[in-house]
């Protein structure tokens, strides 16, 4: 049970990795006033949480500005080096993406949206270029739909009641019935395409990652330019290649 | 002044963040046991720890293993946005990758370490293939002297007494004088230029980041393959496209 002190730690351990997020939404150096302002809290309270950040090595100071630290990053990275397969991630979508021939990412699931935990371009320039930790909504996207087909029932039904299912373009489905049996459908055929409902110009082919007990932990996708294939051929062409690396990483995982 | 409540709360602090870095040591769900056995705490007070972390969203736990969530991510990505050329980064080595054909990357400087904050790869294989986050002792390698070389002369006079400046082949200097005069070389020279000191196979050229200020923020750096290129052919060939590309972050960071 929660005791009146440990909540009080709570609410100050919470505080103080605020203030580390909101040091992030800005990209030049800032004075406390600012960094009170974005978190929202007094200006003596922060000033001892910038004062521990520094302690600890995570902020540093010239007494007027305060910035992070590249330490800050080791924090994010145990996310991914606690990944089962994160060592074998990059080389297969490197491979993936060299079979291919087009991008390819891997991601998981937070709440409603997916984050990338990796890429790889298979051209130089893209108009879409999605970096580590970039969010999408799961709802709109290959890799957000074999995510969500993924979850246990009762998640499943918790996000499809509650999520907000944001309009992107004329193809999002929004309506959730639809969506539901569109997850459902990516679930019994273990994969998933989406034509422009994220962007009217791309579009994508996503298989899970298992780990051994069948659970899905993570996605794969190919991403398209809209126009050069349909579901069927990209199916037909992607869905062999796709699945050799999904359980290139399922192996790693085990 | 810190009271000893503040002391408190910043040893407490402290425990949390040093609970998130134990849990991403191991690619596995851990036990209550293995946590406290990796961070040296008794398990009463890990796992107060661990209910704040599951509390806030960053550990989930199926009552008998504790894993790390997504959400961790952004601590690490709050420094990355933090960056001022952060959003010019990727393009940047992109274009410069594609233009040397060689592997690319860029780092900053974490005591005694260089860490990677991008990466773009020429070739489909690597024998080393540093990724985000991954550290380099920074006396055998280019970017390290170019990042050392932009340390203000008292950081690093206490770099060069205090550094453990292991030997990891034949050619690394760790003679403190010797690597010294290196780094007031590349000081000189506005780059550095290193052959095997890392791995006998890799040598590299880089180039350091500046602020408008002129301050060193960051390197650039191209990797080759030992014996393709001598230092100055390496010069000749990459040099003035390495300093475009720094002259584009400079101008983003300003």
């Amino acid at each position: 049970m929660a005791t009146p002190e440990s909540e009080s730690f709570v609410r100050a351990f919470a505080r103080g990795l605020q203030v580390i997020e909101a040091m992030g939404q800005s990209a030049s150096r800032q004075t406390l006033a600012e960094i009170a302002e974005a978190v929202e809290l007094p200006r003596t309270a922060v000033r001892r949480f910038l004062l521990t950040l520094i302690d600890l090595g995570f902020v540093r100071s010239d007494g007027k500005h305060y910035w992070l630290t590249p330490r800050v990053l080791r924090l994010g990275l145990s996310y991914l080096s606690s990944l089962p397969y994160w060592r074998d991630a990059q080389p297969t979508l490197e491979e993936l993406s060299a079979r291919v021939k087009q991008s390819c990412a891997l991601s998981v699931l937070d709440g409603e949206e997916i984050v990338y935990v990796q890429r790889q371009h298979a051209k130089r320039i893209l108009l879409m270029s999605p970096s580590l930790g970039s969010r999408l909504p799961a709802h709109a996207v290959s890799m957000g739909r074999v995510l969500l087909a993924g979850l246990p029932d009762e998640d499943l039904e918790h996000y499809l009641q509650h999520a907000t299912l944001k309009r992107l373009t004329s193809a999002t489905i929004v309506d959730r019935a639809r969506l539901k049996g569109e997850i459902l459908k990516a679930r019994e055929q273990g994969y998933a395409w989406i034509d422009g409902e994220l962007d009217e110009s791309i579009c994508g082919l996503a298989v899970p990652v298992r780990d051994q007990e069948g659970e899905t932990i993570a996605a794969i996708n190919v991403s398209l330019t809209v126009g050069e294939f349909t579901s069927d051929s990209a199916v037909a062409q992607f869905l062999p290649t796709l699945r050799l690396a999904a359980s290139r990483l399922r192996a790693a995982a085990g």
